[in-house]
């Protein structure tokens, strides 16, 4: 493709408003250009990177027996009542009326319509199991949307369910997702890992994130520097084994003015202790009423681990008007005489003679003992950090890497089979519900992921199964037409044997080409210029280690299909 | 692909609410269902045709240098206001606020969004022209959404917008997108003519619509039985020329009681005259006040046609009140006395001696002469029909048929470009305003428009390149090692030479079978079958015209090639 025809506005600087690397990489490289706040239009360059993702993708899912479909982006508020996210869902929700004033919403995720198509057309065993997918432009309204595709509210992806018959059929399809994803990425050429990870909202009991590995990774993920064990902070396990509690007699402790002090490191360094022998506690709101989580005072509390101790579906922070309701003075909360449920962390089993919250404005208590409060369980509540042991092994521990969600799946079980009544009759007649999984893959987010792993000072560094073009065929002076003939029988033979050429034609200086080409990323690049072209010369340059080799012009083409053979695996 | 893998819910019976054949055939075949009113699910037989028009629309796209871009589904009304659509667009434009609430809406046509695009990245004559086509799925909100895919609210359209230096380029552009439009409905192997058409309300010009012929087609199109002319009925050109008006003098017409009578028909019949020598006459409101139009008793009045003489970008028939406003009685609305502008067909030119309302309830006017009244001018107002002469060539006339509309390609000029300032330096450095073009597409009703060109009791017939697979192979007697093993030998050297074969493996009776394959419409179908088989034969059946073949099994596979190989045009 000649480059004088395509839209490709480059930029020096990127807009103010881009923070991250590949949202301004890709506003510079002319990929991308913003419509409305998190709505971006794609022009051809990203468009080409879009359309490689998505034939990786598709030929992985049929690959495994997945069926292609396209479920409306438009669904009827009814179908949402049903499972009654109509009411849970948030305001990412986009809801409207329709010119009957009838209630629809933008779909950021198809559970709902496709247990609708299932339970309409599945009845029997002998249709099971079924596992459909779509790619399709989703709607998710951010409150903040930010950081390019990273987290936009219009966003291309790629969702998939599966529907077996059991538990047991429906957990081997969920490996065989598990492992197709795997392939996915692989074959996008990206460094990723998957990691284990909270099923939240959606539901469900299992579910791994396949996380990108990007220093500028929003998620902070723990992995054994010994085993495959991997999981985000919310998820990663820890070790240790809830030993039987402290059994000090309580009744001990003294109140001590902790004027002002609210925070664990003023308390600690006022009553001249460690942060570990204080006894932190939050407290929640859930559709069940509030509850309070212990961790030591050095730790880090995991809503989502005790949000799953709990059995909450909704849990958030408690408000300091709770609070106080609950009899506390916001900032000196304790355990003792509060009558809510306490779940305990692990680690607060070992604790003795402790510092604690007295619920009572500007003082703690000394000497507290597990023995003075109830406590319904002690459990897993805190974030696991660098160096803590890994669970899954002996001797490996956790390191924290950074990392960008591209893809997520879950085994859902009946959540939405059961609500929605997706039934089918066994080899017996006998009416079951069938078991479901999802499979989400963020394309738009899995190009924007690229470049924030791949890239340097001067632009994109695209990985070869996924970049816009493979080779950058660059004419220098182009009213020479010796280069323009050198480099037109370049293109011809590239293009002929299958190679994607941007053959940048432009009539702009060589400072120019090259800055652009360094910017676009793409992986060779083959300069045809006047001056070598005298030697009998042609550069090819890798973009990503900046190695220059200079070849014969005739033995140009055969060295560049050496390249490309190379860089792309025998499918 | 197994068809037992596959969902593919036929039916016996179409719903009572599928009203047309292509919206029968779908649901039967298990193409579509219904997720609300206007919104389709698209199954995997109907994805893997979608997917096939799209091919073949991108590469006629890309080979006429077009490019593939992606604009947001979801826009912000701040581009609909500046062009003043977001308050002129009806209903149809689905309207709604975001959490902020920030008014949006969604995309039911992009020409504001691709406009901003260019006026923001392109600057200079150097980078025109440019040629944008994209894929999307789009919303519109008709009213009554009916017919399946053929009047649907959500739907997937490929739209495509050209920017040029001058109005001579884009006029060259214009053409080559018409050429390219002719390539992609005749590779999707459809019947279908290009015909003049009104450009309507998205303004511009020049316009052709692309017409599947189809008894079912909701729109009259006229062609010429001598020379390539077509239009459809509201834009066919009469060739009268509109001659001097009849000199006659005036003042000596006199009322007749007509009581009740206000149709033609029974006026004429009343005062014992023909309706040609009566005056029809049919009164609109426009956004630039009330307007007359005139038209022999025995022709129909096209109103896009007034609309154009009048300048009017608005134009609805006139209700009764503005019509009792005007002075009129409705039903007895006569030119004399009128206070409005008034337009005439040309062939009231001729007119003399004629009836026409009196504007007062119960009554006519006889003797009615041109003079009597004043006209704007007389022009081409009335509906052509079949027989009326061919206004391109000496000979022809017009034949009737039935079309589909497919796609539709406008010349703009700069209707939208001036109101959004898409502007550029030309190569003096001056100012200039870029020209247009849009192009469309309707994808999945071209789906539909084959289905209802191509069918006949049993169901669907496909063309063989859009069709879901292109051969049919039907396996009788699954339980027979001998039927299984040679259908799998020839789903291997088959799927092996890249021909797309679904393979019936499912335990089913021959007669659910074949109504199945009938219903689903593969162009050609093998049967293998217990039976046959002991004779060492195979069945090879063409979908179209039922013609059937016993071919000796050793040989089935080359034969099915050949067929193949015959439906494919070289490319």
């Amino acid at each position: 493709m000649k480059q004088s025809l395509l839209l490709i506005p480059t930029l020096r600087e990127a807009p103010a408003d881009a923070e991250v690397i590949s949202h301004k990489l890709m506003l510079r490289a002319g990929m991308i250009r913003k419509t409305a706040a998190g709505v971006y239009t794609f022009l051809p360059l990203a468009l080409r990177t879009l359309e490689k993702i998505e034939r990786i993708i598709r030929e992985e899912m049929v690959r495994d027996e997945a069926q292609e479909v396209l479920l409306p982006m438009v669904m009827p508020a009814e179908l949402w009542q049903e499972t009654g996210r109509w009411d849970f869902y948030g305001k990412e929700l986009l809801r409207f009326k329709d010119r009957h004033d009838r209630d629809f919403c933008l779909g950021p995720t198809h559970e709902e319509a496709v247990t609708d198509l299932v339970r309409q057309n599945v009845s029997s065993y002998r249709q099971l199991p079924l596992n459909l997918f779509q790619i399709q432009t989703k709607f998710r309204d951010e409150i903040r949307p930010r950081f390019g595709l990273m987290r936009g509210r219009e966003f291309i992806m790629k969702d998939g369910y599966s529907f077996d018959v059991d538990e047991e059929a429906a957990k081997k399809t969920y490996w065989r997702m598990y492992e197709a994803y795997k392939r996915i990425f692989a074959r996008c050429g990206l460094v990723f890992r998957p990691v284990e990870a909270m099923t939240g909202a959606i539901g469900g009991t299992l579910s791994h994130e396949f996380q990108v590995l990007a220093k500028s990774g929003e998620d902070p993920i723990l992995t054994c520097t010994q085993c495959d064990y991997a999981a985000n902070v919310e998820k990663a396990a820890l070790k240790t084994v809830a030993g039987m509690p402290q059994a000090a007699v309580g009744g001990k402790f003294q109140k001590v003015a902790t004027p002002g002090k609210t925070s664990v490191e003023d308390v600690s360094r006022l009553l001249q202790k460690t942060p570990a022998q204080l006894l932190k506690i939050v407290l929640f709101e859930t559709e069940k009423g509030p509850v309070a989580g212990l961790v030591r005072g050095d730790h880090e509390i995991v809503p989502a681990k005790l949000q799953q101790a709990f059995s909450a579906s909704k849990l958030e922070m408690a408000t300091p008007a709770t609070i106080e309701k609950l009899g506390s003075a916001v900032g000196f909360t304790g355990p003792i005489g509060l009558k809510i449920p306490i779940y305990a962390d692990a680690a607060v089993a070992a604790m003795s003679d402790f510092i604690a919250g007295s619920n009572e404005r500007d003082f703690h208590l000394t000497g507290v003992e597990l023995s003075d409060f109830k406590v319904e369980a002690f459990v897993d509540l805190r974030r696991a950090m660098p160096g803590d042991p890994c669970p899954a092994c002996t001797g490996g521990v956790y390191e924290e890497h950074r990392g960008i969600e591209v893809g997520h799946v879950f085994f859902l079980g009946t959540k939405y089979s059961e609500s929605m009544k997706a039934n089918f009759l066994d080899e017996k007649g006998q009416e079951r519900i069938t078991v479901m999984g999802c499979y989400g893959i963020g394309v738009s987010r899995t190009a924007a992921a690229a470049i924030e792993q791949n890239h340097d000072d001067n632009g994109i560094i695209w990985p070869y199964p996924i970049a816009p073009f493979q080779f950058h065929l660059v004419s220098l002076n182009v009213g020479d037409a010796a280069v323009m003939e050198a480099s037109r029988q370049l293109y011809q033979k590239l293009s002929a044997a299958g190679v994607e050429v941007l053959w940048d034609d432009r009539d702009e200086s060589p400072g120019v080409k090259f800055k652009d080409s360094d910017l676009l990323g793409i992986p060779y690049r083959l300069v045809v210029g006047a001056k070598g072209l005298k030697e009998g010369l042609v550069e090819v340059k890798t973009r990503r280690d900046g190695a220059l080799e200079k070849i014969p012009v005739e033995k140009a083409a055969d060295r560049a299909l050496e390249l490309h053979r190379r860089a792309v695996p025998a499918s």
